[in-house]
């Protein structure tokens, strides 16, 4: 991906946001959104009789990825409204620890589930970096 | 649109939302993602003179019709996680005030920004009426 | 939704195409979308016993809820590259019929897959009569 | 990304398609989203007697952040409709080459259109030999 290449090269600042925290919290966005998209698909193709105790996984999971999808493209923009960006990043944080602590209690037998699970942790994590940020930012 | 059909087709319960007022955020939110990216695009149809003041109602025109189209969608999916679907509400309502706020400005001199900007504020209050729905849900 | 409105107010004209029947276009686009990310969440809360068959199905739907909204997007904005809107057209119309061949298998037992397949039919009829005039408006 | 991962733990088989083909396409078209949808932003941050040249070129970037992201949704479920995933990669590849096309009209002045050609010219290659794929597949 071509997210550091694309930060350094807009002619903006970043409204007080660190650019490698900025950085990594956009390519977990991504990484995790396609994560939650696959996992919910191979949710979808375990065998019948398993498939029924994955439904709310695949709902949070088509759910994570809608959100880290546009959270990642709220980051991408400089829109400088630190309010909307600090909403849509809690929303994530909060979305993508329970769709963490959904696929966590799948993950000892369904090896997808265990990966985005990591995937969403490392995902929240971005977030709350990027919002520690914000409010270091909005004190200057 | 068959938002109300949708709804009284599906198998399963709503954890407690009204039906008519989740219907109405629906249709709120996909309405209003609608309308936003058609303001931005308007905006950069404005003359020269004109385009660099509208960069910011640009940006967060985008912002807000990804953000309004995440939740259309996520409220049409019975995922019955309360605190996700209030986190994802609360971004949105955050978001659409500021793009109502920001479009507002515009209103008088571009008759887009003023039909976006309705858009936003009947979407802002439908994502209120489903978030106090959730709180007295949750109260049950 | 304000879709005539918005096209109404905007600065620019339509690259030839007509403005009713690109109005049209984009609600049905905005409503299949819709019916289809809720068809899906409807299938999955069927019963064990069910669920099963309706793999296909939710993964159609889900497909086409996405094509759906890129579609509703393109057109909104005036991007005017005869080709690309053309590419997204088809595809959204390839794509819109097999959701609704799909889906018409289930509408004997699922009015939900019944009322789908009816907005993707809609949605796929829209599209060709926008492709259509973009034939004609090229052919100027 | 863990794309790699969740096409490895997945537990359906392909169609016929290469996995590594297929990963490299879907980690094509989430790096072109995000370039494109950052490349949008920093053209929206020009100056202002550069911001009207580059019009057009915010449009394709948006339409193409749209197509790429809907296209990795798609190749990351086996929905095996081989008809419905080439038509979307072919609406993707066109897309990409346009965005490309676009792109690189303004690359020796703003480096992020470079950078931001360079990732449409990838992924309009990446849609490309999934789609040979296909056809490969489709003959056996």
């Amino acid at each position: 991906m071509s997210v550091a290449e694309m930060l350094r090269t807009h002619p903006a600042d970043f409204g007080g946001i660190d650019r490698d925290v900025l950085r990594r919290c956009i390519e977990e966005c991504v990484a995790c959104a396609q994560a939650c998209t696959a996992c919910a698909d191979a949710c979808l193709a375990e065998p019948d009789d398993v498939l029924p105790s994955l439904r709310k996984c695949i709902r949070i999971n088509t759910d994570c990825a809608d959100v880290c999808e546009t959270t990642a493209r709220v980051l991408s923009r400089h829109t400088n409204d630190v309010e909307l960006t600090r909403a849509v990043l809690e929303a994530c944080a909060t979305v993508c620890r329970s769709c963490a602590d959904e696929c966590e209690q799948h993950a000892s037998h369904h090896e997808h589930c265990r990966v985005c699970a990591e995937a969403c942790r490392r995902c929240e994590q971005a977030c709350r970096e990027v919002i520690d940020g914000l409010a270091a930012g909005a004190g200057r």
